[in-house]
């Protein structure tokens, strides 16, 4: 058996992949044709099975931690090697898409078809990786996962977390390990070689430039802050401007201004998409306007100067209202290594596919990968950009394209012994 | 028997006055101390007993009409000319307060005390008017009452109107009328000599300008509007500024622009109280933005021509979403007639108690009335302008002098023949 990338790409099947695809988005399929997939409900626990049982036909080794991730492990010719890993997570938005986690966990299946088809062996073993909670729409914050594999948050700490109806993470958990009895407990924070996450881009970008791969360069740094305007509540007909406090005038003054002083180049995302005002009725002025902010920057120090603009925006828009910022999330803009992106250029160009790099702006596990092993992600195209809705959509030949991408990338770094 | 007016003002009891608006409070009392008795609900079914057993005790004769508007009338020594009226209504916002009309109808039971005890009896009846559904919470739009009365509105359209639960005005309206069956059926549109409300003012002028009397110049006119703004869903952290369609930045851009340019001077009312985002969640570009517009001016073509510009300033400020802008309501801005307006401030004069002119924002049934005899209305301070609001407050010596100016002028109007 020899290192044939080539023939293992020429081994990917769109047809059969696209009927993964679809038959894994049977489990929590909703009436818009999306999915309702939520972190350890019966539906997610249902879709662990049937990986599984995919799994035993493909004799890979299934693997569970304490953390709800499940690992189907192909044997490399060095068994004791550290794992070159890749997927993604199968839990959705409450109105999710079939293709948004899916698509890096059915990517990995395809590759190890492919690999079998192509009778390669690697040095190293292949592991899909499919990282409990990465959404965060149940139990809330996401990326549960693979925040407890790399370390970087404690375990108990997220079997506390309780979803709406207040059941814990620890609870359902039990009912997630039990679908899968037969796999063989490992640790967390055990070590990995590499990680290549397969991901729809969920973002208009690879389609407006016809491109087919984005070889992913990094993860954009987030803030996430709140903005609260308090002024008066009176009568819409009686009070003269110069006596109101219209919390909802200053705020919209300041979703203008931040608008304006934040678009200070193309790389900046910046978006107010929650506003509630109190009383919110048509006659009476509002005595308070809540908004979100969500700002987003490849550059994190750019990115901690415009979170840190946004307070002084909203006071130089004051009126006659008092206004409070404040932070609920940040984290910051990662670069992948060179070697993985140039890994992933390669590749494409090899295989002749149209490729282009591309910055996420979403975030995805393998910021956490990132951290603890060299770490990168393939992008393909989503029709019009749309992710978390029911109606993401992908090309079958897209879904394809970025598998055979994938398994020349997994061959090549599981050859490597640096 | 003789007029006397300084007598009959002097009559008036500020702590009488006082305690009946407690009383009447009790009827739909909430734990914050506001009042939650909308048109024809079983507290306001209540208060309509209540003020019959007053009327009872000061001989006066019970009146109902088929619109549930009901009339306390105290006779003259001319029965058959036609009443001068006063009155207000009793029915509140789901969390209103304890003045806001309950004072207009209050007031007309201690002016007729005061009479009495000053033994004064005018020529013309004088008819203390509780008219049906200002508040317009429960069944919409309100004015129910005085619409119907003045002929503005026919009567089936409104018994047709229900309430959020399906309840329709005609089976409510019969509970009503059966609070009150020793009441006399008396016809729609029948002449009235003069019609005088007296109201909270449900702004802070008079508290600010240290008066104690507004006396009401008019009314002012109001275009309500909604503004729609659509734009695309889209990922927060992915879309690029160029390929965004955000309904929340381009409506808060609207907002803006629609307060510098419609402020053109002091008379103007412009008010976005309510605001509603779609899907308003921070990590999803806003695919739509609903907002409403109120806009007042005392000038029906300057007001006319305000509400013009708004879909003109709403187009100004698109980028790349839609905007469509309707009407919902409108009414025309209405001045009520020296004579009566004279009569105010002469009587106001005379008792020696600060007062000015000033014209209501707020809409009252005194506009129906004004179409069909001479109008006023006497306006008293609400604490820090409050109203529409369980919190809302007034100075019992306020009530009183607002009390004593209604005395003096339905004794005067009472006397008239013309």
């Amino acid at each position: 058996m020899s290192v044939n990338p080539v023939g293992a790409a020429g081994f990917v099947d769109e047809e059969r992949l696209w009927q993964h695809h679809m038959e894994l988005a049977r489990l929590g399929a909703t009436a818009q044709g999306g999915v309702n997939r939520q972190a350890l409900s019966t539906e997610e626990v249902q879709a662990r099975k049937m990986l599984s049982r995919w799994a035993e036909e493909l004799q890979l080794q299934t693997l569970a931690d304490d953390a709800g991730n499940l690992f189907f492990r192909r044997a490399g010719a060095e068994p004791d090697l550290a794992p070159v890993m890749t997927g993604s997570h199968i839990d959705s938005q409450p109105t999710g898409g079939k293709f948004d986690g899916a698509f890096g966990v059915l990517a990995g299946f395809e590759a190890f078809r492919a690999l079998d088809e192509a009778d390669i062996q690697t040095r190293r073993p292949i592991e899909i990786a499919v990282w409990m909670n990465e959404e965060g729409s149940r139990f809330a914050p996401g990326m549960m996962g693979s925040e407890a594999f790399t370390g970087m948050r404690p375990l108990n700490k997220i079997l506390e977390i309780e979803d709406a109806a207040g059941v814990s993470v620890r609870v359902e958990m039990k009912a997630a390990q039990a679908a899968t009895p037969h796999a063989e407990n490992v640790p967390l924070e055990r070590p990995v070689a590499a990680f290549i996450e397969a991901h729809i881009e969920q973002g208009p970008i690879l389609e407006e430039e016809e491109k087919t791969i984005g070889i992913v360069t990094g993860i954009q740094g987030v803030r996430r802050m709140r903005v609260k305007v308090t002024g008066e509540e009176a009568h819409a007909g009686t009070t003269p401007r110069s006596l109101r406090r219209d919390a909802a005038w200053e705020a919209a003054r300041m979703v203008s201004a931040l608008h304006d002083g934040l678009y200070v180049d193309d790389d900046v995302r910046f978006t107010i998409g929650l506003i509630h005002l109190q009383p919110n009725v048509p006659s009476v002025i509002a005595s308070e306007a809540l908004f979100s902010i969500d700002i987003r920057h490849p550059n994190s120090e750019f990115l901690e100067k415009l979170a840190s603009d946004v307070d002084i925006i909203c006071r130089d828009q004051l009126v006659s209202c008092e206004v409070e910022t404040w932070r609920i999330a940040e984290a910051e803009s990662i670069a992948f290594p060179n070697e993985i992106t140039d890994l992933i250029e390669k590749a494409s160009n090899r295989l002749d596919i149209p490729n282009m790099r591309i910055f996420s702006g979403a975030g995805h596990d393998a910021r956490q990968l990132h951290f603890v092993c060299p770490t990168g992600m393939i992008f393909i195209p989503c029709e019009k950009g749309i992710s978390h809705n029911e109606a993401e959509n992908v090309n079958s030949r897209d879904l394809a394209a970025g598998t055979r991408v994938l398994s020349e990338v997994l061959i090549e770094l599981a050859e490597r012994l640096d």
